[in-house]
């Protein structure tokens, strides 16, 4: 026998989280979350169940009926809508302005479609006068691929227009609205999304590891009309279906995991409380006041104001700084975690977030006295 | 604007979850999980992360390095370890004797490769001797995959032996052990399993939404002699295994669903604490003692003896019992939760679980009164 580790129970410490993300959570979710376990079959799930389709439908500003929380985080989210809906030979216009656009090709091409790529600077918006040049000079496309908050850069892009044009030449909407979603507008039916993919741990504050997905009616009917099955058995949205819309009939798919789905139900009622609106609005008010204390600190923005996520805020690093220990320090000095760079923006720029639970008034304060005394320490 | 639905707070009773999986959840467990999220990257998450390796390779009997848990159910783990392995053209032997064996062949097809179906009756366990033929007709094949535990049935197949054989044929063996850890004596390394995951919410009795997986430095090879890209982004090994086994320089792959690893760290320290062996023990007591109990209710198994599962109890409905009602009553009246019937044995079966945190004397004895005092009333 391989000898029983002696390991210590795990005691995290309270952090403040204002990084890209898995962002301070509610204690009221926190507490939802530990409440008893009960059967994923279970009457009384299957109503919680409905419930949270509800909630999901007004997050997402949508009467679609396939709207759900995939059993597993973001990226998981991505894949159920390209798996769904692309079929090999497809092509694919997908828009890369930082790292989840490219996440998205890589689905695409794993999917044996073709990705027709549209690439921006990161930290600038996608260009709707180069999504639809590309739509012009490919007219075999079907499908149009966005990520409405790129949380990379923290770039918000036009998804109703862009949303409009994919209309405009006959193709459907994929969007990536992990880090929008209860941060920023977001208009599923009005702008005209076809398929959407959100994350529990930004803007709605709950733990990481649910994706509340969203496909309009015409979204449907392509998964509907598909000749090839879906290559993921796990993700293959006809077959989820058929526990999420069962209502009494329910039948058993995979085991849900119902004590995540309890937290975002939790989490979704907190929003619904507060109103969609006034969300979007309090992520402006406190990108508003951090950025008015960034400024004095000589921390310059990623993105140009047109475009600036409320709830992710790109910072470039000063020079002579060093990177990681002015994080480390902020971390062991204060609790407080900020966001490193990622991809092209790595060691270049800081990612501090203002997501949800954590867009407040008393995290703005502690990020910029922390920071001011940290960088005067550094410098 | 759609309006806000006004939904109040969902509160779970404490349901005794003697189905086939949600099982009990240990209060630690749920304790630990509400513990405050911090982030995936923090350094105090990946220590845990480390110690979470170590008590997943205890819990396997394994020293296999690629050993962790994915961030998403148990049919997800599946998923992981045939896109992996598996590239388009190859031959899978499959067995089947119950409702996994066959979605284990919806996995195998996907992926764009043979299945080669081996099948034993529904309640029986997998043929070595069958298995062995096919093997000798098959010289092309790959892959055994089989079920160690049958969730639907209540099987225990010899899995030892079956690996044995994998192994004498050259190929490498796929276990499904998702009822099996924690329950069954499991031993990958001395049994040579190659591919194995299994679920977070049976016999661990952690919340639902993880799957601990384990690959052999043989299948490992296998993986990074791909010249196919898995087919899956998400639950591509080689991008996971950057952010698993990275140590101080772990890479981001997708935000890990940090609360729920925190609950499966408690649940697997509980594991440790009381000795996988001593587990095995409790899991087969408390099934003897609830044979004793059922046999004079005139509930007699699905399976033959030998073969049985400790922690699945699968019993024929006695004729003229109306299932749906019995089930329905022993959860209003004892919020008692046992399991439908699945696949071939909806509605002539019960599926009466005995997992983890609830294989215990005090389970048992609910169980059996509760069933005497209903199958009275409806006699």
């Amino acid at each position: 026998m391989i000898k029983a580790p002696n390991i210590a129970a795990f005691n995290p410490p309270r952090r403040i989280l204002m990084g890209p993300g898995p962002s301070d959570v509610h204690p009221q979710v926190l507490a939802a979350q530990a409440k008893p376990t009960i059967g994923h079959l279970d009457p009384l799930f299957i109503t919680m169940m409905d419930e949270l389709k509800q909630l999901l439908q007004y997050a997402f500003q949508t009467r679609n009926e396939m709207t759900l929380a995939v059993s597993a985080p973001g990226s998981a989210g991505m894949e159920t809508c390209f798996v769904n809906l692309l079929q090999p030979g497809d092509s694919v216009i997908v828009c890369r302005n930082g790292v989840f656009g490219e996440r998205m090709r890589q689905n695409v091409v794993r999917c044996g479609a073709t990705a027709i790529t549209v690439d921006n600077a990161w930290g600038e918006p996608v260009s709707p006068a180069a999504v639809e040049q590309a739509l012009k000079d490919h007219p075999e496309v079907k499908f149009v691929a966005f990520v409405h908050a790129e949380t990379s850069t923290g770039a918000l892009s036009d998804a109703k227009t862009l949303c409009a044009l994919a209309k405009k030449y006959n193709c459907l909407s994929i969007v990536d609205a992990v880090t929008s979603l209860g941060g920023s507008e977001l208009r599923v039916d009005d702008w005209g999304i076809d398929a959407i993919y959100a994350g529990s741990q930004k803007c709605l504050s709950c733990v990481p590891g649910l994706s509340p997905v969203s496909f309009s009616p015409a979204a449907v009917e392509v998964i509907k009309a598909r000749t090839v099955p879906v290559q993921s058995w796990f993700l293959d949205q006809s077959l989820v279906m058929a526990y999420w819309s069962g209502g009494a009939k329910r039948s058993y798919h995979h085991t849900a995991p119902v004590n995540a789905l309890y937290a975002l139900h939790e989490s979704l009622r907190l929003l619904a409380a507060e109103g969609l609106e006034q969300a979007w609005q309090r992520h402006n008010d406190m990108h508003q006041l951090l950025k008015t204390g960034l400024e004095p600190l000589g921390l310059n923005f990623v993105v140009a104001q047109e475009s600036r996520l409320p709830q992710l805020n790109a910072v470039f690093i000063p020079e002579g700084v060093d990177d990681a220990a002015v994080r480390k320090q902020l971390l062991e000095d204060y609790n407080l975690e900020i966001g490193a760079g990622l991809g092209d923006l790595a060691g270049k720029a800081w990612r501090i977030g203002l997501m949800g639970y954590a867009a407040k008034r008393e995290n703005v304060a502690l990020c910029l006295q922390a920071l001011q005394n940290v960088l005067v320490k550094s410098a």
